[in-house]
C-alpha cells in the first residue's frame, strides 16, 4: 500500500525449484493525495483505499491465496490518521496490514537490489510516492540506510502543483533535496559509484530513456540510464503539461502527474552521490518482502550468484532436463576453453558466461512446441527477464540459444545494442553450442567429454564416449559448418 | 521411410488430455533414386537407408522410446529388392519396419485429412515421392482410394531429368498423369469438389504460394492454394534450373530437385477432379499412423469435431484451468447471444465460434509469464497450428485472445488477411471477452450467468451471482469501455 498505488502481487513458489510472478492487480489509489500540508489522509483517498483493500481481500479469498503479507509504506506510516485507515481496512476488508518502518523499507529495497543485480559496492536508491530511501551497499551487505520524505507524489504536489514546471520551481526542488541530504556523510563518495534504482518511478524513467535511445524492444531490467540522459528527459517532461507526460513512451498514463517530480528528485540524489549512471531493476519492495519471507532459510544476501540463480530459476520454470542442458554447457565450455588454449579465439569471461547461460536455456522453447523451438527459446528468454544481465546480454543469450540449431546468426538482430565484433562473437558462440547440442543429440550423455587437436588448419574433435555415440557423431558432422566458418578452420569429428 | 525422405517423428501422448509432436529427425535419403527404370533399389541409396535407420534406432534407444512403428512406402514397396533392404535394416539397425500396402497408405492419409480439416465430402490427395494417393471422402468416411506410381521423385526423374524443364516435357508429364487416371470413374465430379492435400510436396507448394501472396507469417496448415496460383508457381519454377528451385521462399532446399515434378502432377490431379483450390494440411501419413494406433479406441473418423479437438488439445497442452476458461466462454457467448437477440449486432456462427475458441485459449500465455500473458497467448496460438482453422481464422482467434486485456484491437494486425469489417469484428469480440474475463476475474465462477437489458441507449448487465462478486463487479466496471464503443451504447454493470 504505497503512497501512489496499491498493488496485489501473487507469487508462486516451488521450494528448491523456482519462483514466479503469477498474478497482479494494481490500482492508482493515490492515498497520499493532498496530505503534504498537514500529514493527514483525506476522506476521498481513504475511501478509495478501503474499497481497493476490499477488492484485494475478496480476490485472495476467491483465488485461495492463503499466505498474505500486506504492507503499508510512507503515506500511511507518516499520516496522523494512518492507524485509523488500517483499522477500517481490518474491519471492513478483513485484511491485516502492517506499517513497515523506514529501516524495514530500506532493507526490503536492499534485498531486491542485491538479488536482482550484480552490484557489490555502491548505492541503492528507491524513489517512492511518499519517501525516498538511500542505501549504501558494501560487499553486497547493507551498510547504511536512511529515508527522506522526498517521494514523487509529495514533491510534485509541493513544488510542481500547476500546469507548468518553470525553471525556478525545478531549481527550488533540486535545492530542497540537496539541503535535506546535506548532513548525511555516508552519501559522500570518492569516485562515481555503482548505483541501482528500484521503484515504479525509476522503472518508468528507465523505460522512457530506452525508448528515447531507440531501444523500444527492451525491458527496463538491467538498463543503465546515464545522468545526462535523465537530464534530457527532465527537460522534455518539463516542457509539456502534466496531462501529456503520461503519454511519453515508457511512462504509464497514471504516472504522468508525478513523473517529473520523481525525475528531478532522482537527478538530485544521483548528483549528491556523484553517480554518472543508474541501473534500473524490476524488483522492488514486493520482491524484497517475498525474498525475506520465503527464502529466509538462506543466508543474506540470499542468492550467492544472481546470474546463476536467474538462469536456473528460468530453466526450472520451464521444466528443463537439467542433465541434458548442463551437459550441453559442459561440452560447449570444453570446446570454448580448448579453442582459447590453442589461441584460435580471443577468449573473454563475459562471452564464456553468456555461452553457459545460453546452453542452460537453449531448449526452453520446447515448452511451446518442438517445431521451431529454437525460435521459441529466443522469445521466452527475451520475455523472461534475467536479473543480473543487461538488456544487451539478454539479447546475446537469446540469440545464442536461437542459433543452437538452424539458420545463420546475424548481429543486426541486436539492433541498436549491436557492437563491433558481434557478428564474429555470435558466429563463434552459436557455432559452439550447435556442435555441442548435436554431440548430445540423443540426450543421454553418450559423449562424455571432448579431446581437441589443431593441426595443419584442421580442428579435430575426439568425442570421449562411454556408450554408443552413433547419433552424436552423425548429428555433429552435419552441424559443424557454422563453427568451421567462425574459426576459419576445417573441423573433423573423429569416430 | 518414404521414397524421398526418411523421418523419425516422436509424439508425446497423455491419454484423455493431449498429444504433441516432441522430436524429429529428417534425412533426405532418396532411397528411390535411380530406380524408375528397373524398379530396383540402387546400392548407394540402400547404404544411405541402412545408415539412417541405424541412427534412428540408436536415437530411439538413447531416448528410451519404446513404442516404435516403422513403416515403408512406395519405393521400398514396389522395388524388387525392397525385402532385401528391410532385412538388412532389421539385421544391422535392429529395426523392424513394415511395408504398408497402397490401401493402408491411403487410409492413413485419409485419417490425417479428416482429423486435421473440416472436410465432409470431397477428395484427398497425397503426393509422395514414389506414388500418389487419391481418396474420395463422403460424410467424413473414406469411400474410395487408389494409388498410382506418379510420385514426385519418380516423375521428376522420368520427365524432367535435365537442367531445363521445357514446355514439351511439362505437357508430356501432364498427359501421362491424365492417361493413368483416365479409367477411374469415381474421380468424376459434377461440381468443383472440396479437396485437401497432404505430404511434404503439397506443404512446400502451399508455403510457396503463401509467400507469393505476401503471407510470410502464416503456416501452410489450412491454407487453400488456388489452381491458378499453382499454375503461376509452376511457370516460375519451370523458368529456373533445379538448383534454384530449392531457394524459392517456402520450398525446402532438398526438395528443389523434385518440387516442379510434384507441382505438375498435383495440377494434373486437380484438373482431373475439377478442383479449383486445394487446402493444405500439415498432418500426413505419420499422424495417420499415430491416430490409428493411439486413438484407436475411438470410432472412425476419430475426432467428432476437429476444431473443438484442436482447441481442447492446445488448452490441455498448456495446462489451462478448464473451469475458468470454459466459464469465460460461457459468459462471452451469453453476452454475444444477448446482443444478437437485441439486434445490437449482426451475429454469425463463424464469429461466435472464433469467440469461443479464443475464450478457451485466452490464458495459454500464462505458461510463459503472467506479465504480458495476453501477448504471449497470441504468440502461442499463432505458433501452435489449430487444425480445422484457416490461417485467417487462426489470426483472428489469436487477436481476440490478445485483446482479452489491455490495448486496442487493430485489424491491421491481420496484414493481408484483413477483410472489410474486421475492425468492428475485432472490437466487438475483444470487447466481449474482455468483459467476460473480468466478470470471472477471481476465477471462482462467482458470476454464474448474465441477464442483459437494453433501454434508452444503455446496455445493463445484471450478473447473477452465487457468492461474493466484489472483484468481478469492480473489475468489469473498469473494463467495459471497449465493448461500449463497439456497440455504441453505454454499458452498466448492475450490482
Amino acid at each position: 500500500m504505497g503512497s501512489n498505488s496499491f498493488r496485489l502481487v501473487v507469487y508462486g513458489y516451488e521450494p528448491g525449484r523456482f519462483w514466479q510472478h503469477v498474478d497482479e492487480i494494481r490500482e492508482a489509489v493515490r492515498v497520499g493525495e493532498g496530505m503534504s500540508d498537514d500529514e493527514t489522509l483525506k476522506p476521498a483517498p481513504m475511501e478509495r483505499a478501503v474499497h481497493t483493500a476490499e477488492v484485494f481481500a475478496a480476490f485472495c479469498h476467491a483465488a485461495h491465496i492463503e499466505d498474505i503479507d500486506a504492507v503499508a509504506t510512507s503515506a500511511i506510516r507518516s499520516a496522523r490518521n494512518g492507524g485509523e485507515l488500517l483499522e477500517r481496512i481490518r474491519a471492513e476488508a478483513g485484511l491485516s496490514a502492517r506499517v513497515i518502518s523506514e529501516q524495514e523499507e530500506a532493507r526490503y529495497g536492499y534485498l531486491a537490489i542485491v538479488n536482482s543485480t550484480t552490484i557489490e559496492d555502491g548505492f541503492g536508491i528507491d524513489v517512492g510516492g511518499g519517501s525516498v530511501q538511500m542505501m549504501r551497499i558494501q560487499g553486497r551487505r547493507l551498510q547504511e540506510a536512511e529515508s527522506w520524505r522526498l517521494g514523487a507524489v509529495r514533491m510534485s504536489e509541493r513544488f510542481l502543483p500547476g500546469e507548468e514546471a518553470g525553471k525556478k520551481a525545478i531549481k527550488a526542488l533540486r535545492k530542497h533535496v540537496a539541503r535535506e541530504l546535506e548532513g548525511c556523510d555516508w552519501l559522500d563518495s570518492a569516485e562515481a559509484p555503482k548505483t541501482v534504482g528500484v521503484g515504479g518511478t525509476i522503472r518508468n524513467l528507465a523505460s522512457a530513456a530506452e525508448r528515447r535511445a531507440g531501444l523500444d524492444y527492451t525491458d527496463a531490467q538491467g538498463y543503465s540510464i546515464a545522468r545526462d540522459a535523465l537530464e534530457e528527459l527532465i527537460e522534455e517532461l518539463a516542457a509539456m503539461p502534466p496531462s501529456k507526460r503520461g503519454k511519453v513512451p515508457g511512462i504509464k498514463p497514471d504516472r504522468g502527474a508525478l513523473i517529473l517530480g520523481g525525475a528531478i528528485v532522482l537527478g538530485a540524489l544521483m548528483d549528491r552521490i556523484g553517480a554518472v549512471e543508474l541501473e534500473a531493476t524490476d524488483a522492488g519492495l514486493r520482491e524484497g518482502v517475498f525474498f525475506d519471507r520465503f527464502l529466509s532459510d538462506r543466508d543474506l544476501p540470499i542468492f550467492d550468484d544472481v546470474r546463476r540463480a536467474s538462469v536456473l530459476n528460468l530453466a526450472n520454470r520451464y521444466d528443463q532436463d537439467l542433465g541434458h542442458v548442463r551437459h550441453v554447457a559442459h561440452l560447449s565450455l570444453q570446446l570454448y576453453d580448448a579453442l582459447a588454449r590453442k589461441e584460435l579465439i580471443k577468449a573473454s569471461d563475459e562471452d564464456r558466461d553468456l555461452l553457459e547461460a545460453a546452453c542452460m536455456l537453449h531448449d526452453v522453447g520446447t515448452t511451446i512446441d518442438y517445431d521451431d523451438h529454437h525460435k521459441h527459446s529466443r522469445y521466452l528468454i527475451l520475455n523472461a527477464r534475467l536479473p543480473g544481465y543487461t538488456p544487451r546480454e539478454l539479447q546475446l543469450i537469446s540469440l545464442i540459444a536461437r542459433y543452437h540449431r538452424k539458420g545463420e546468426p546475424d548481429a543486426s538482430d541486436l539492433g541498436k545494442l549491436a557492437r563491433k565484433g558481434d557478428d564474429r562473437r555470435l558466429a563463434l558462440l552459436s557455432g559452439i553450442i550447435r556442435l555441442a547440442e548435436q554431440l548430445e543429440r540423443s540426450r543421454d550423455g553418450s559423449v562424455e567429454s571432448l579431446r581437441v587437436t589443431a593441426k595443419n588448419g584442421t580442428l579435430r574433435v575426439f568425442p570421449q564416449t562411454k556408450r554408443d555415440a552413433t547419433v552424436a557423431i552423425w548429428s555433429a558432422r552435419r552441424n559443424a559448418d557454422l563453427l568451421e566458418r567462425a574459426i576459419d578452420r576445417s573441423l573433423e569429428i573423429a569416430p
